[in-house]
């Protein structure tokens, strides 16, 4: 049992990781968000903490975890190298796990996405398109980003050397060797993300559906209680699920 | 029997054309392309044209098929607004039919998308995405446009007022009531579309796969023939297929 | 303000039921189920029921609501030809609505699979796959009947004589005309339906995919608070939504 | 260059091997089929054989190539034990592959399905279902057997003691461990094939699609290429594509 605390309490994660967290036997110590609560007194009160709010409230957060000596989960998405930069610096002093996704399926979806891309050739043309509800402000979502690393790690590629996003109007023909990136939005679709690996006259498609937010916050949970008994690193998901 | 004459003829339609000229029992009375042969005297010496090439050889097509008197169908794509006005000026003297896509099963689908568009109410957002081969040079395709347009034409609304194409970064929410395009590319697609209606937690995606490109030149050839005996006008492909 | 009663209470869609009967501002005036509660009672108590439990209680519901003369929603599925005798029957004294599925979304996909199917020729072969949650113990799903009954009524034919259901072995070819069905069982899917039109070298696909049970309920209550004011008959969905 | 013939040259593969033997700079030996041709003078003739016949062809098949000295691949689907047991033996005189489907992409898949069955808990369900052409005799298809054995090997589990296919009627719950089968026929399908992993509130769904018969005659012509240095004994695909 250990007492852990939402930053982001308020967004669309925030109930479903209250939920959880009880579900899974551990104290929901409380919650902060943009407009209520202060980090750095939850941190004091809780043994790890899950940060799914916004960029802009990263390094609070990471000061907070730091400063308690408290581990922390960050599902944030629309990270910029400047927050993977702090990321790794809060690292050297706390357990750290950030993951555009915390969803066993996805997990594993990305696993199988390397294992393709690194045995399949290049003319096999990567492409990954990701669904999710209206509300959703950035694109592509952090889980298409996730799958496309795995993706570019397994071809041995650079990622944003080789990516083609949102085309739109004269695009020319595909770049050789481009991952492609395309977004849909609409009702509430919880997360849908397929990979394509198209060859000459067959293709492979790679799918994880996701019903509800419920199974990112319980991944959520499970990662931040596996975090709890770590030296200071960064750690991954397919980590806490032994992948 | 017709005598038939390509436009584009070099081009990834022709040769699937100039076999379904001679499949459809017509004559295929040669063809032109950018580099090489006159447009003026193929139209000479046939009974109508079809168009598979560029937006830039569009007027030459047009006055070739005035100045010999005869039907013509265009299934260019990447269409601009004066590109369609010089359509409708030439449709004062000749018969052309223009569409982003010849096949039944894509007529059949944008008659469903209109059909959906206009029953389900604007809280079920709309979503096109579609997938063609790696050498393809534009997005969206023209039958997503075409399905586009059925669907704004079923929702009583101004398609170009309300696309949302090629999301990347930081977009914002969905705007109320738009129509959303995502373009994929990759190996040797013939060309797929989805259509989404998505609802609150319900949805609803209406798709149209093509194996190859024959259906495409089978159905520019059904229609061309289909034009011999109309009078001058614009004419559409549901018109042909009578739907 | 309604008061509507529930009969299968302690299945999988009596939760979701209660909490809808709630949701749309109405009472819900209790629940009976295999093993306990007597439905004559709840029907004396009640405006209206809905009926989601089983074939072998159909006939005791029916006469339950004649009694009382109140209108009943069955979405009981796996009902044979007596049980649909018995509906019309009760349909004389009171008003009735069965329908193998509530949701908006499948009662328009009906109608589009009904559209389609009466324009495309027969040489475009329909198949219709289903995919439910592992609990499900009949195939294919109502829902899947009544895609199948739109289909047929399109084309003109009668099902009953042009299924091909749970293909396994040996087959032989396809019959001409024949509408085929396929089942998937897993997880814990709320509802997934496609119908295929498969033509020469295209394919033109119609899916309802359900993100959870909850749609179904809200149209059950929809339905059975539609009906209060309605003289003794027999109603289908498309009349409560107007479509 | 060598010189292959083929079993099985009037079916619906007989055509695209003869193209794919002469694309690869090989020499096509010859045909037989049911009605013509003898299946001992191809064999000695030729270097290697490809059989895409029947089952009941396989024993004469592998008789002449066992007299002739010459390696054979089986492509035909719908064998019993009693084949494999053929198999198994003229593999002790000559290198025999025999295999369910000979394309890349299903042989990459295969090595996905094995992968993630391996890795993800039982309670994750595995779904199996296919789409083929109206012509298509038998259910399910070779290449689905070759994805659940793909899957019952990394489950660690029998495939036929744990398959269940073709649902159709009262079929009571999902037996725990099952591999579901489905089989959809229609139009002019080449093949395609989904395994699902559905697990709780969360799916995977790992997809092949084949725009049209050459890739499985590229494959075969590459796997029977591949024979001609080998020893005697039984292959695999997975061997012939490095994986």
């Amino acid at each position: 049992m250990a007492r852990i605390g939402i930053v982001g309490s308020q967004g669309r994660m925030g109930a479903a990781l209250a939920q959880a967290i009880e579900a899974a036997g551990h104290e929901h110590s409380g919650g902060v968000d943009r407009d209520e609560g202060d980090v750095t007194e939850l941190a004091g009160r809780s043994d790890a903490l899950v940060d799914f709010s916004a960029p802009a409230a990263l390094q609070a957060t990471l000061d907070a975890c730091k400063a308690a000596g408290i581990p922390v989960l960050i599902g944030t998405t629309g990270l910029e190298d400047e927050h993977h930069a702090a990321i790794d610096e809060a690292a050297k002093a706390i357990p750290v796990l950030q993951t555009g996704n915390t969803s066993l399926g996805v997990t594993m979806l990305a696993h199988l996405v390397n294992e393709a891309a690194s045995r399949l050739g290049d003319d096999w043309d990567i492409e990954i398109v990701e669904m999710h509800h209206r509300m959703k402000v950035d694109a592509p979502s952090g889980t298409a980003k996730l799958l496309g690393e795995a993706a570019a790690k397994g071809r041995g590629i650079d990622l944003a050397a080789n990516t083609e996003s949102g085309r739109d109007g004269i695009t020319g023909k595909r770049a050789d060797g481009a991952i492609g990136f395309a977004a849909l939005r609409g009702g509430t679709v919880a997360g849908e993300h397929t990979v394509y690996f198209a060859g000459s006259e067959e293709r492979i498609a790679l799918t994880h559906l996701a019903e509800n937010r419920m199974i990112f916050a319980r991944g959520a949970v499970k990662g931040a209680s596996w975090l709890l008994d770590k030296d200071a690193g960064r750690y991954t998901m397919p980590q806490v699920l032994g992948l």
